[in-house]
Parts: structure tokens; sequence; C-alpha cells
């Protein structure tokens, strides 16, 4: 296997979160081809737990275009409803920790450009899935996974080998689900990573604890439709109790312990201009750089949701669609990489931590469930310059950084795993 | 007794709504010897029913000042905290049926003007209670009712002869918590009655079925203090709840089936520009031609003030502060007032109702009581011509419309007493 | 020509507003077959004065179908853009008065009940066109406009007689467009007329003075998007300005001179959750039964519209997508409707005016500009029981009132012109 | 003169910001007395800068209060309307730079405590001005002020002193109007300091970066009174624009680039139930650690408030009532402040910095107008323990202090007028 090669295939089938079925298929088929033991579907993930999960049509569409694709048939019905996360894990000849790597697996819905300057556009490897796009380095990470893979598939190692693929990190919707599925329970290392970040080429970072705790939730405001002309006080208006809500979350107060956020993104109800709106509905940001808060904020969420609601006759329900909490990197693996990435030609700056804040990441719950657990965790940027920001349609990684990351991989797995 | 003697009496010390302890004395002291059986105090009203009433150190200045003014010490004992109302009761040489008439004693907090043209000034008996006035006639009302009881005080009549002297009227305050005491549950025939409405004089409309229902209400809300610059997420801003249901409650909707009205006419909380507000309250009024639509806008004033609070973890509570219901004149009683008022010299004009909504007015609740019984109500008015409307400080009556009406109430309890 | 026959065709293919070209082209085809002088597309009505225009691509779909289904190439060109208005004109052989009667031709965006229940779908003229309804009985009242024009096509009359095909009556589109381009300048008498309302077959109404003034606007909210987590401050929340003016027109107050009616039936903004919305717009509808107080209420969503917006540093714009006003229906004329009904076997009952409130009618702006001429207008009611409300995806008429409606409209025609 | 005495003597007659008639009046009689050149009244401040000027009535009070308590009315006199800062300046026996120390003198309106274990109680010295209280050490810092006018008024220096006395710090309302008339604009170093903080004895910071840019602003909505129940259409809502506006204010948003601090402390409307509220007032408070993002807040609330109004017909101003900008410390004179502290006995503890946010100080604007021009500034921090917090009624200073503080000052004026 090449891992530039395998980058530019998933690159071209880009996968939304919880429909990446061709992907996931791929996956497993290498690591069963590897001679991992291999879990996948409902056995790597807790479906109901999984957030903002795409309609049945959405996923009955992925479906079908990714068997036309070339998904495993087999493989794929057992992943039907969007369970595509996938664990292989691989036992060495001796006894030994379990070490794990994560890697994210889901694309973006972004219409990847096709101007000339565009690196996959020119070399022919741009997205097929017209709409969908790899604008976040995923094709790189599950690409590294997969010869990760390769590279240990010989078990000579001590312990554990356990690789992570998760579906649906955008939008913070997929790491939480399997973590509640209990797989890293038994890890006593877990490794996670990001390439790109417009960092210059070889320069790593052993940990990032910038990572906001955020939470992404959908409000449902229910009423009872009337003619606004000939029977007003018979509606119950769910756009009255809608509004009230927006702007009383964006009253929420500045919390003196921490940085605060707090948005309402969407705002939809109603449907004529004649008719008490009946139905409304918004989707709602809320972060924090402290776990605690976050829970706060969403707490006062939900309350001024509900009482907005209940003060027009309404009665609402509030969805978390994604979610992500902040992560404390251990020093001890912060070393690891750091000491590992040094011995790699090709590497040329290091970092204990990043400066600025990066978003938010739901590999943090799978860290949060080791370290709760009594193992070690860290979240490591391998960087590379990018031609346009994360998440733009002319997003491209240089691809002189997949075999630096892989031989990183390789090298913290063959350590940790003595 | 004169009646406009009487009147100008009572103009000269005008006391406002549970503070009519010289005026409520008087009426005791006549209407005792005039060989009435007379209920006061707490007998004559159910305290824990009356709306709005003042605080102990108005009572208690209001009830110091009534003594220097000569109300008898002996008598105001018992209306202590307020309890203003009396009740005469005068048994007829015959049997027959109990007939009441109810009047109104309470003044306004409104300066009297001193103006060289206003009548009350030039002719010496203005306010003498600086800051109150009688400026809706019911100075006139009592020296009516007063007279009344001496005009039938030989008891040559059938029957029972009921003379309610109500306090608090304005704010609609007294008359629901005289209803609630059962004072007019043995009442065959109640008629009610106003002087002025700038109708000309000699004018009687014999019903008023135009007063609205409506209900005033105050709610509080209770909050947390806090440094709105340190930590201002410790606090809970009541001026958030308050100022969310100030919008609500003007968004309440119209209502297909009759007039609405709504309105918060006060809102006040706060302490300093850096502290965040724990204590808020808010003065609410709701109307409506319809009783049971009153009574759903103050359902809604009070589930939106409940729920504004929740969701900002404030605490909540609403106190009806005032209250009055609809009027519906049983037309037997019309055609009585009518028939009566066209035997005396003076009444020119006669109506059965009139054009025009004269706000609220609390012996509805008084009538309904008696309707509710089987019994029969109404409402009458009797014009004069005001020189400023009700309310102002230039208010007054024309003083030739008593006699006239003391007339047509001996005439009417004549009637109906046999 | 048969009415019925007519009615038929036309229920079968239902055109919304400004897409009549089908409707439009066969009236236009008929009128000049009968010697009409015919005027159209911008002759017939002020283009820019439209009010909801549909988008192009609705506009070139409408027009592509009808087409394909019958109209006449030559006629809609001249349509093109959806100024489906047609005016037709006829001089008698005498001098005398000119007299107008208007016809409504648009449908609905309803789709039609295949219930076997369902009259036109058991008779087999139910809709062609998926999704559109003729739920108003707009094709019974074109039908009727064309056996008029048959009825008096000899001519044998003094005066002019005008015939108004007019578009987009439904949300009170097309009305006020047709009356800004003058087509009614010269009238003398303007008879409009409806079919349905659930009166009993037989029952005229001559005038209909309860039609609401309405007022359907669309406000946009412009802003600037930014991360919500990233630079919240470098955005203009367009969703904060757009819920602020939701609540504060739903505040507008009553108005003590009239009835008022006020209702943000959508509000939709914003593209992601954690995304500072940049757009945002609502539709609003405001309605009184007096023109002005109307106007004030539109002024006043206006105003708050504006200020909600420029309180965030967002541009706004409002548009007027629909409108009506009120109608006082000449008594001269209600006479005349209802003396010849009396003349005619199967009207049985007669009414001059109607009890009920039909929601808003832009014929009224017709009426309006006739009356404001001097001229004299009536809007007449024309009974028929109905199985489904207005606007019910199962309404239908008793075809039985339609040859009795043209007997009326001729009667009133031969007599006015005269 | 002894420092305790005089802080005593200061602590008893404790007068409100712009009030400090008789302080200001002392102070002006001691430097007079001490040889100093003295600006007072309209001589020391820029009178329209002020903010937050007390009544009129308010300023006759303690005009009158002053004269009672020994003030001297020949001085007074110049600084009625509440123009009481003062300006002592010593020219030394050489030429050298101008060196200014700044102390501010007003009280806080808080009833002190008379508990016995309150130690101005015990020693009685607390407050004879009820409902005024010195706490926040202004007695203090006057008396030190001026003992390091009498230990320095041999004029055994090079260059000028400058000591300016404050009135009006407290709500940040005299700092700007006293930096507006100029008194600083030819001092070269500026020395500004406050005593307390809860630190310990003996602790000195030589500089405080620490202080929040803030603004305190007075809101007023005018709008037409109605009767709610009769004409509610012909009011303008004062209420509803300022319940829209402190919504909105709220919901201004975080800034990415500095924290943030919004609120509305207060806010009062409307005189009855009924009344359409046609006066309502608010009073907010915003803060930031970047004295541009005030601004920018400052501006965002002036825009919310006038737009606000707009909405509802109603017309508004605001006031700016108080105010402060942040503060850099200039390293210069923090090492000299913490090199002098180290030569006395008694100083232990030594900080560049302080770690906590102390709020807002309106020596900013002096310090500013120092270093816009070139010369130099800082503001220090003397430490004493505390038996309860700044602006407590419990609140007082170790006297112990006080020597302390004059040694460090006294040091500091002879080391740079040099």
């Amino acid at each position: 296997m090449n891992v530039i090669d395998l980058r530019r295939d998933f690159h071209r089938y880009p996968e939304l979160g919880f429909t990446e079925f061709r992907t996931a298929s791929k996956v497993v088929e290498v690591l069963e081809g590897l001679g991992f033991y291999v879990l996948y579907g409902e056995d790597a993930i807790d479906s109901n737990s999984r957030r903002g999960v795409p309609t049945k049509r959405e996923l009955d569409e992925a479906y079908a275009r990714a068997i036309k694709c070339g998904a495993n048939l087999e493989i794929i019905e057992k992943m039907k409803g969007g369970n595509t996360a996938v664990v292989g894990e691989l036992k060495g000849k001796k006894e030994g920790p379990t070490v794990a790597f994560r890697f994210d697996m889901d694309a973006l819905p972004i219409h990847e450009s096709n101007d000339e300057d565009h690196y996959p556009h020119a070399e022919e490897f741009s997205s097929e899935f017209s709409g969908n796009m790899h604008a976040c380095a995923h094709d790189g990470h599950t690409a590294m996974g997969l010869l990760l893979a390769e590279r240990l598939a010989d078990r000579e190692f001590a312990g554990t080998l356990k690789l992570i693929f998760q579906p649906a990190e955008e939008g913070g919707r997929g790491g939480y689900a399997m973590s509640q599925k209990g797989i890293v329970d038994d890890v006593d290392f877990l490794f996670c990573s990001h390439l790109g970040l417009d960092l210059p080429l070889g320069e790593v970072h052993g940990g990032n604890s910038k990572f906001l705790a955020s939470s992404k939730m959908k409000a449902y405001f229910y009423g009872v439709p009337s003619h606004a002309g000939g029977t007003p006080e018979k509606g119950r208006n769910a756009l009255l109790g809608a509004a009230t809500a927006l702007l009383n979350i964006h009253a929420i107060p500045r919390f003196s312990g921490g940085t605060t956020r707090v948005n309402v993104g969407i705002l939809e109800g109603g449907t004529a201009a004649n008719i008490i709106a009946s139905e409304a509905s918004m989707v709602i940001d809320v972060r924090s750089d402290r776990a605690e808060i976050k829970d706060e904020l969403e707490e006062r969420v939900k309350s001024i949701v509900e009482h907005c609601a209940l003060m027009h006759g309404l009665t609402s329900k509030i969805d978390i669609i994604g979610e992500a909490t902040t992560i404390q990197p251990d020093l001890e693996l912060v070393s690891v990489v750091l000491e590992e990435a040094k011995q790699i030609d090709g590497f040329t700056s290091f970092k204990e931590d990043c400066d600025i804040s990066l978003g938010s990441e739901d590999a943090s719950f799978l860290i949060k469930r080791v370290q709760d657990r009594g193992g070690k965790g860290t979240y490591m940027n391998i960087g590379s310059p990018l031609p346009a920001p994360h998440h733009h349609h002319k997003f491209d990684i240089d691809e002189a950084v997949l075999p630096l990351a892989v031989q990183l991989l390789v090298r913290i797995g063959k350590r940790m795993l003595t």
C-alpha cells in the first residue's frame, strides 16, 4: 500500500458523517486482510448515542452510491443506518499494554474547487461525489491509519494494537457514541492526531490543550396553527416562543471563570403570512474552554427553550446534535511524541502545545474515557502548510507530510508496545 | 341633613381606598342614628379578599388623621387594617323583598386645583387632605346614600332596605371583597349608580352594559444579585425576566370573540449599574368586554410571568391588585329606573343603556353575586355636566343633580319595597 | 358555450397568480371571437405595481406548460413575465354608461383530493397541474365572465360593456396593479362577485362590506457572517434583528377605532450553528376593518423592521407582497342586484350585506378607484353550499349556481346598459 | 499634622462625589498654609466634562452641611455647583521636572456600621453624615496627600511638585473632567496610589495594569402617554422601547480580542397600570480590558437605545454618567516605586503588578493624558489587610499603613524632583 494513493482514493469518494460506507468498507477489508480482528457496525459504536444522524433518505442514497463505488455489500450490510465505525485489534506476540490510535473518516458538505491551481483537481483525484469534499484532511488520516496497520502487521510487539476509525467527527457527532460503546475501556494509551493547521512542514506539537468544549443543539417548538385573521387566539405561536428564546439565549451572561460563546445560528418557522406559526426550530452552538461551563451553558439554553415554549402554550424538545469536550494531554505521552519525532528526518520544529484554538474535536470524549479509567492520552498536531484554510473549497495538504506522519505513528506504536 | 352640605363635608376630607376611616365613621353614625342595623369592619367585608391594600404605614397615618378630623374612635377601632366597609339594614313594617343600594366612598390620589374657577375652591370646601381629592363624585354618592337612609327611616315599606357603602372602588379593590363576605346574598334587587359622565343634567340611563371586565396585577421577579463585572454568571437577572415578560405580554394575541386590552404600565428593577438586578416588578392591566376573555388574558399573563422567571432561574409571584367584571343590567330594573325618573321634575332625557365605555366598575361583582343567586341588578347613570373629566384635578359635579338623584333613589326604594 | 363545460376546463388547468397563461389565452380568444376589443399583457396591468410576482423560473415553467396545454403562443407572448390580465370592451349600439364586471382567474397551491367523494375527481375534471387547484371558485368566475360576454355580444344595449379578467387575486397581488393601469377610470358602474361561501343555493347578497383591508409584507435583514466561536464581534447578526422585530411587531398596540390583526407568519434565517446568521427574512400580515388603520399598522411594521436592523448594524428592506383595502358597496347597486335576482327563478333569499368577514379581496382597489372618480361599485355574493371550505383540497361548488349566476349578471348588464 | 488624626477627621465627614466641600476646603486651607499655589473650583476642573453631577438640591444640602461642619465659606463659594477639585503647586528651589501625585477625596452612599467591632465606631470617629461613609480609603488618601505636602514644603527640591486632589472617583466621574481642564498637561511624572486591597501590610505593587475600561450610561426613553384601555394606539410606549433595548444590550456579542462585560443594572418606567408608559430610563455598565473594545460596546449600546426608541416612535437620549479607561504603568516608574519601598522599614513584599482586577479607576484618564504628552505614570497599590471588603459598611484600613505610605511618597517625590 502507498499512503498517497490511498489518500487520493479516499479524497475521490468523500462521504459525510455516518455515511462513510465506502470508506469504512475499505478500512474493514484492509484490516481484515492484514489479520486484524475487526469490529464494525453496531459492534463498534453505540448507535443510540450518535448525534445528528442523517435522515433515512440521506442514508439510503449514500448507501446505494457506496455500492456503486466499490463498497463491499456484505460489510456495509452491517453498517446500515449509519453505524460506520470500525475498530481493528491486533495482539502482539508478547503480553503488554493496549495502545490505540484514532483516525476520523468523514468529509464535509463543500463543493470542491475545480480551479486549475487546486492540486487535487490538477492531479485528477478531486471529489467524484458532487457537493462533498475532504476539506479537513480526514482522507489523509484514514490513509495513515491503514499504513500504520500494515507496518505493524507482523505482530512483532508486546501488547495489543487498537486502531479506531471514527465516523462523523465534523460537528462532534461520532466520538461520543464510540466512547459510549466502551471500545476504549481497555486502552492504556491513546494517540489522536491531526494533519495540517497551516503549520510548517516538519513541525509537531506533542499535545493540544486548546480545543473548546462545545455543544450543538437543535430545539423544536410545537404550537397550534390558526388563521391569524380569523381566530388568532386559538393559535399557539411557535415563532413567538422561538424568537424570545433566541434573544434570551444570546443574553446568557459572560462567565468570569472562562471564555464562553453562544450562538443561535439558524431559526426557521411558519408556513404562511396569515397562519399563526405552529412549528419552529433553531440550531444553537455553545462553547467554552472549560467543560463545566459548557455544561452550564447547555443547561441554561435548555431552560430558556423549555420556558419560552411553556409561556406561550407550546411544547418543545431539544436534541444534542453534536458535542465535544476539552482535552488535557498527558505530559508523558506528549514527551513520547516529541522524542520519537526528533528521531525522524524531516521533523524540525517541536512544541509541547499549540497557541491557538482549533475549534472543537470529539476525540476528546475518547481521550477523556481513557483518562477516566486511569489510562493516558494525547492529541498531536502534525504540520502541513495549506493553500487555503480548513473547510475551504480549495483546502489541500502537502502530501509530503503523509509518509512523515506514518513514520511517527509507527515509531510511537513500537515504543509503547513493549 | 342636607345632601349638598354632606357632599361638601365628604369632599373636604377625601380618603383613599381602604383608608376611608372618617367617611365610614360618619356613615355608621348617621345610619345608627336613623335606627339602621349596621355592620362594619370585618363584618362587612372579607378582609383577605381585598385587592391592593395600602401599606401598614399608609393605613396608620390615615387612621391618625381621621381621628384628628372627627372620626369616632370606637367605630374606627373595628376598621383597623382598612376594613372600611359599611352595610346598613332596615326592616320595613311589613314583609317583603330585600332591596339594596350601593354607594362607593373612596377618593383619588390627585392634588385638587386651587384655581379660582374651580368651584370647590371658590366655595371653600376643597380638599384638606393634600394630595387626595374626590375627583369621581364618590363624595356625592355617599351623601346620596345617607339622604336615602333618612328618607326611608320611617320604615313605611314592605321588606328590607339594605344600604351598602363600599370602600376602594378605584382600581377595583373593594367590591369583590364585599361580595365574598356574602353581604348581598339575601338581596333580591340591587341598584348601583354613578353621577356625572358629562351627560346633560336631567339625563338618566336605566342601565349600563358597557363596563369592561378588568384585572390589574402586580408581578414580582426575584433573582440573585452579583457584581456585573466580577461574577456575572453568579447573578440571576430579574430585569432580563421582567423585560422578556413585558414584551411577551404585549404580544398576547387579539381575540376574535371580543375586545381586548393589555398593558404593562410600570416596570421597575435593579439597584446599580454594575449589579445584576436581583429584583424587579411590573404592574399589568388586562381588559375585555367579555369576562371569560379577561380571565384568559389573566391566565396568559400569569404563564408568561412564571416562565420568564423560570427561564432565568428566578422565582416570581403575581398578585391581583384590582379587578372588575362585566355588568348585564336586568331589563326589569332598567325599566323601573326609567319609569320612576319620568315621574320626577328635572329628569328630561331617558335611555336604557349608554353608548360609551366607562372603564371598569367593581360594583359588577356585587351585581353578579345577586344575579348568580336569582336576584336582579342594574347600574344607572345620573347625568351631570362636568367642567373637567373624571379623575381630573378640576373635576366637579353640578350640585343640582344631588337632590334629583336622591328623589330618584327614594322613589325606586319605595316602589320596590312593596 | 356551456358554462359548466367551461368551468370544468378551467378547473382542469389551474394556474397560480401571474401564471394564468393558458386561462388568459382562452379568455382572449373567446372575447376576440365575440367581437370584443381586447387589451392584455402590459396594456391591461401596470407591471411594476404587481405584488408577489413569481420567480423567473416559476414563470418560465408555467409558460412552457401553458403552451403544451393549448395556450395561444401569439397571445401569451405578450403576457411574458406574468402580465396575465385581460380586459375586453364592447360598445353597444347606443350611447350610454360604461358598466364593468370583474372576474378573477387564479388558482391555489393546493393538491386536489382524489377521493372518490370529491366531485371533480369522480367526474374526471380534477386538476392536471399537480399541486395546483381551483379551490376558491375562480374557475367558475372566469366561465361566468365568458358566458356573460357571449350573451351580450349582440350589442343590443346602450353604453359600453367592460369585462375585467384579473390575475393573482389570492394574496391580494393583482387587483391593485390593474387599478393602477387605469383600466377602470372610465367605468360608471362596477360589479364584482363571488360564488360559494357555503350559503344556500339561491341566496344572494347585494353587497359585502365585511372585507378587511390587509397588507402582506416580506422583510429582509442583511448582516455580516462570522464564525461564532472565533470572532463573534465581527458578525452582524440578522437573526437578532429579525427576532426582535418579530416580538415588537406582535406587540403593536390594539386600536380603539377598529379591529386589528398582526402576524409574523414565517421567519427564516441563518446557515449553520456556528456562523453568525447574515441573512434572515420574515413574512408579515396586517389587517383592519379600516383602511387607514391598516396603513398605520403597515407603517409601524416598517419602522420596527428598519430600526431592528439598524440597531444591530444590519440593512433591511421590506416589500409589499399582497394588499387589499375595504369595500363600501354603493346602496344603489346593491338594490339593482337584489331587484334583478328577485326576477330569476332559483333565487330565493336576498340580503343587502353579509354577516361574516370573508378575509380580504383585492377587487377592493378596483371598486375604490371607480368610487374615487365618482362611479359606483358593489361586490355581490352568490351562494352555493360547499362540501369543504374555501381553500380546502376538497372544495367544490354546486354547479347549479353557475347558470343562475350568469342569468343574474346578464340581467344586471342589460339593466345598467340603458 | 498627624496623618492618623487627619484621616479620622475626613472619615468623620464623608462627602459624596462633587459634594466634597468640607474636605476640599480643608485641603485648600492646608496647602495654602504651606505656601502652595492652589487652584480650585472651575480653575481645577472642566465643569462641563464632569459625569453624573448630583442634583442642585443635593449640591445645596451638602453645601449647607459643609458650612455647619467647618468649611471655609470664602473657599467653597468658588466650588458652588460641585467643582470640588483642588490642585496645589509648589516650585522647588531649583529647576527640574514636574512631578505629580493624585489623591481622591470622595465617600460612598453607605450607612457605616455601628457594631462594636467596627474600629471607627469603637474609636469614635465614624461617620457623622448618616448614609455616607468612607468605605474605600479615600479618607486615608487625602490625609496622605496633605502629609506629603507638609514634608516637601521646605522646597528643598528641583522642579515642581503638583498635588492633585480629585473629587468623585467613585463611578468614574471626576478624573476625566480634571484631565480635560489640562491640569496634568505639564506633568512629567504622575504617581497615583490606592491603600488596602486586603494585601498584607508591607506589600507594595509598583504598578497596576488590571483596571478595566468602563463606561456607565443612563438612557432615557420619551414617549406619549395614553389610556391603555381607551386609546392604546395613541400612546408611544417607552417601556416597550426600554425592555427591547435591555434584551438587545445583553445580547451584544462576546469579543474575541478581550474580556467584555455588559449589564443593564436599573430599569424604571411608567406611572400606572392603565397608562401607556411615556417615560422610562435605564442605567447601563460596559467594561473591557481593552479601551477600544469598551468604546465599541458603548457605541453598540447607543445604537441599540436609539433604534429601540425610534422603532416605537419614541425619542431617546443617553448620558455618560461615569467612565474610566485602562492603565499601562510605565516600567521606569514601577521600578522607582519598588526601589524606594525597599528602603523603608515595614515594606516587605514587592511586586511589579497585581494579579486581580480591581474594577475601574478614573485616575486612568490623568495617567493617559500624561502619557499621551510624553510623560510617564503609574498606579501603585499599598497593601493593608481589611476586616471587610472595599465598599462594605464595615470596611476599614489598618492605620499602620498610613505613615508607611507617607514615607514612600515622600521618598518618591524627593527622588524624582532632582
